[in-house]
């Protein structure tokens, strides 16, 4: 049977195998890996995790294994309300609090709640490519917003929103992914103020914003507009991706269809995991360790610009991020990422093309995202080399 | 805001709220549920969980609280394959099985890859309330097959598909929910040759097959048409649902389709879950546990019946289940199931009404489900009476 035939136009928007089959390089013998956005081995607590689950597996609580709240357990929506209002200064009933499976299967399900085929979804010009996928498999019309090394420009927002009945606009404010960009606290100011104005609804995606470089408290869009933000909030990159926990927030009515909604997706994140992110959540070592985590990644993000002054043609250029796991290569309108790609496995190095996150591919052809959270000192030097070789 | 108005007319469709909270009487004090789809709390073997858990955390295996494969690790996969050959006699490639985080955002994946608007999938005449609205969500003409207590009607199945350009046909073939009822051996062959000669792709959920009252083995469709067969099982009803962890098989390139989809849905599973799920499935208190909990079921399953010889008007009908978890009552057809759950409601007893698993509502409102696995002996007796009251 040709059972490729047999597949929907939503599946074949979605390209997942390509997409799939580039991001494969990870854990490959004699092959750097700049591709993957991995939290490194070294900075993960293994320790507290493995207390942590001794300590609710005491408990003998056999709802642990049963079914639970779709939206969560209610002492992780508490724990989430207190990390929020310790960390970001956010008061916030932990009734309009969710638990999620993970951010991804958040951004899903809210482009389900907002998207039919053809609606508008404006999106930063280069963005995280799982929720493009998300929006393609809506048939949503994805729409770039421009943007340069502060993030998006408000002019070509405000332009867009007047050109476009627009349903939702998705945004990584902070250390974004695939640039390493953050929007400038004007341009937050400014944001928030427009789509209050326009009843517009932003999805904020913040699995990064821990990850700073500096002491400097960002605020997030969801802080400047709480009646117009979904805000999604991961621990994969505070605890650790295995453990498929984040959340979200926003307006309650929201919250609530999303809470809904799960039903039919996920159903519910892991009990045994939920209960355990409680017990890590009130523990001072998280923090200790958040901490710990940002230095690692500084260091190694200092590394890589280092190894880009030495090696990189003077045709490539980038923006050094304050935050994040990534830092987002530009070379001459000219160069075709998807063939450098190919060049440089066969150089024993990987990263990401830039084709994969950009709603119209061709915009990506001359960059490249280059991870360095998971590759170690050494690879990173060495990677970039062997990068710059082949550019 | 008007929030509401701001959603997609598929999130409108999916009616989630509504679902939501005709399920949300589960737990409420002096309410006997027999509503919810739980597994008994006695049914689940805490020690063999809690054990598996420590042998696995023992291993002090960073990899638990990283990212791992799509598809599932290369252990539970092969744990699943032998799972299958001990349990049902299959001959699986391990690359061929899938590791779900719970077979519903499998379900709803599945969707995504093969239906667009307007396109038709076929199903149970009353079935599985969260596929309904994972189909519903992708806008697919949902076309009920008419069945009896011997599960679809074949001649039906046949008309159906010369009558319509069917993309998908979703079964629960044994023990379904919410009717209980398992489609004959002699259907099973005829539908196996129907979809083979028509290169027809059949989703096969299974939830429930373990839930076996009598010794005799029932073939999965699968068994008899493994290329045109994508096959769902969750370790939901065996272990517990507070795990997400099921698994799909079939022909290699579907499930590689799901596998590469599922980093824009749920990514992959918890991590230690999985690893948990390894153990457990190579203990053979597992296998103890899954009889006992077959036997404790069996037990409920003949009270039900007990109380509802004694209790139930006349002009109520239904089909003694062979396994799983449901009874499903069919009143004459002037009466409103909805309107029943009310009063039952005010009663002491809630049930679900038939209405939300049939694509046509209308069709189910002479209905009503009623669970056996999670009340216990005494408030089965009593919940049948209360409702008998106000039937």
């Amino acid at each position: 049977m040709n059972y490729i035939k047999k597949l929907s136009e939503r599946n074949r928007l979605m390209d997942s195998k390509i997409v799939r089959d580039s991001l494969s390089t990870f854990g490959v013998d004699n092959l750097i890996s700049l591709a993957a956005g991995h939290p490194a081995a070294e900075s993960l607590d293994y320790e507290l995790f493995k207390e942590s689950v001794d300590k609710v597996l005491g408990k003998n609580d056999l709802s642990l294994m049963n079914y639970s709240f779709s939206n969560g357990i209610p002492q992780l929506r508490e724990a989430v309300a207190r990390f929020l209002k310790r960390t970001q200064n956010l008061e916030i009933d932990s009734r309009s609090v969710g638990i999620s499976s993970g951010s991804q299967v958040t951004i899903d399900t809210v482009c389900k709640a907002f998207l039919d085929e053809g609606d508008v979804v404006l999106v930063e010009e280069c963005t995280f490519l799982a929720a493009l996928q998300s929006m393609q498999s809506c048939k949503a019309q994805i729409v770039p917003i421009p943007m340069d090394s502060e993030g998006i420009i408000i002019s070509e927002y405000e332009r867009l929103i007047e050109k476009y009945d627009v349903k939702l606009t998705y945004l990584i404010p902070t250390f974004q992914n695939p640039s390493g960009y953050t929007l400038s606290e004007q341009r937050r100011t400014a944001l928030a103020k427009i789509i209050k104005y326009n009843d517009l609804i932003v999805l904020e995606d913040d699995p990064y914003g821990h990850i700073n470089f500096n002491d400097k408290q960002i605020n997030s869009i969801y802080s400047l507009a709480a009646e117009n933000v979904i805000y999604l909030g991961t621990f994969s990159k505070s605890i650790g991706p295995g453990l498929r926990v984040g959340f979200y927030t926003g307006p309650f009515e929201l919250i609530d269809q999303i809470n809904a909604m799960r039903f039919s997706v996920d159903v519910h994140a892991n009990v045994l995991a939920q209960n355990v992110v409680v017990e890590i959540l009130d523990n001072e070592r998280f923090y200790t360790n958040v901490k710990k985590m940002s230095s690692i990644y500084k260091v190694r993000k200092d590394i890589m610009v280092e190894a880009l002054n030495k090696y990189l043609p003077e045709s490539y250029s980038y923006a050094e991020p304050e935050g994040g796991m990534f830092i987002w290569l530009q070379g001459e309108n000219d160069i075709d990422s998807d063939l450098i790609y190919k060049k440089a496995i066969n150089n024993g190095v990987s990263f990401v093309p830039g084709t994969l996150f950009t709603p119209n591919k061709l915009d990506g052809k001359n960059k490249l995202r280059l991870n360095f959270s998971s590759p170690d000192l050494k690879s990173i030097d060495e990677g970039i080399k062997k990068l710059s070789e082949i550019l």
